[in-house]
């Protein structure tokens, strides 16, 4: 099973690589890392360079495909040969797929008009000027389209991808393999449950990142 | 805060990418990836290509130092060398923590004796060998030592020392920002929830992979 997943320079890291994570335990699967350019790309914080082995040029059929978020995405949804990309992936995956604000590129490529669709809780206006239906849903899927709420959700949307495309048994086993029985130390991972204080700090965080990115 | 997180070939990826990107949220967070030797590394599925930017002689004096899991972390359980680094950064370490079965790497470096501690759910007899006393804990706290269980538990074990080190309020805002509300599709984390044949299969699985390396 063919893997892609598209990074980028300021990706967040646990956005592909919590569903990598998952993914790559499938037997049989085969996941790259792709670029526009391979080569290496940093995270969104500076800290952490992750490498892309090839540039999507040379994966034009993978089974799965999958965006993941960070500022660093924006660019792509107004660079055309990197939606003309997805647009043809999509023809011919089984899986089109996205965590976090990698929705937003999916929408850029016209993969969610009209369809349900989720992103960070920060980004879901956005989704629905991206002619999304935005849903306040951690995994949201829509046929072969399967987007995720922020970050850390990939790894459920993963698991659940991985019962669809399988067996519910090797999506378990997987989930035994990584230990993922969470247990947060706070109830707050969520804007219905995090202080509104707290809501508003990272909004507002988010708004200024995306001010920044665009100035 | 200088934070270092020790990676080397044949790492679990998301041992180091989870903690990572709730570590490198806090303000005034500086992450460093560290290695017996700089330069790229790859993860224990070949996959995925991470970046050691310093190599452990570069950074001496972290106040976080955290020891991933992963096969590739057998190799350093006899590495005097990286055995030595670690036990000078634990004398003036604010926390010293390990994800997996980076807690056998602490182990061997002797900060574990006597000490509670965890692991991957597979690895708690070997923690025992190396002189912890292993409980079936998804975060153990002794002090400044935290070890974490597998893999995912790696999240939970840094929003506990994000809360420990700064404020409750610092840990959930990061909780919120990466939207950590876990809605995992099967509730098959555990060996104690799983079931039985799956745990055998992993059990079996991880004693392959050791018995491998050893090989």
């Amino acid at each position: 099973m063919r893997i892609a997943i598209l990074i980028f320079d300021k990706l967040t890291a646990l956005d592909a690589i919590g569903p990598y994570e998952v993914l790559s335990r499938v037997p049989g699967a085969e996941v790259t890392f792709v670029a526009k350019e391979a080569g290496p790309k940093r995270t969104d914080t500076g800290f952490l360079q992750i490498t892309a082995d090839a540039s999507i040029d040379e994966l034009t059929d993978p089974e799965i495909v999958l965006v993941p978020g960070g500022e660093g995405n924006r660019p792509l949804i107004a660079d055309e040969e990197v939606l003309d990309w997805l647009r043809a992936v999509h023809e011919t995956s089984k899986w089109t797929t996205s965590v976090c604000t990698g929705s937003l590129v999916l929408a850029a490529a016209g993969i969610l008009d009209g369809l349900e669709a989720t992103s960070h809780w920060a980004y879901l206006d956005r989704l629905a000027e991206g002619g999304a239906i935005p849903v306040e849903r951690r995994v949201v899927e829509q046929g072969k389209v399967i987007t995720a709420a922020g970050v850390s959700a990939g790894i459920d949307m993963a698991l659940t991808l991985v019962a669809r495309e399988t067996h519910d048994d090797v999506a378990k086993a997987i989930q035994l393999g990584i230990e993922y029985d969470p247990e947060p130390p706070f109830d707050a991972g969520s804007p219905d449950k995090a202080p509104p204080q707290l809501v508003e700090l990272i909004r507002n965080l988010e708004t200024q990142g995306e001010a920044a990115a665009a100035s």
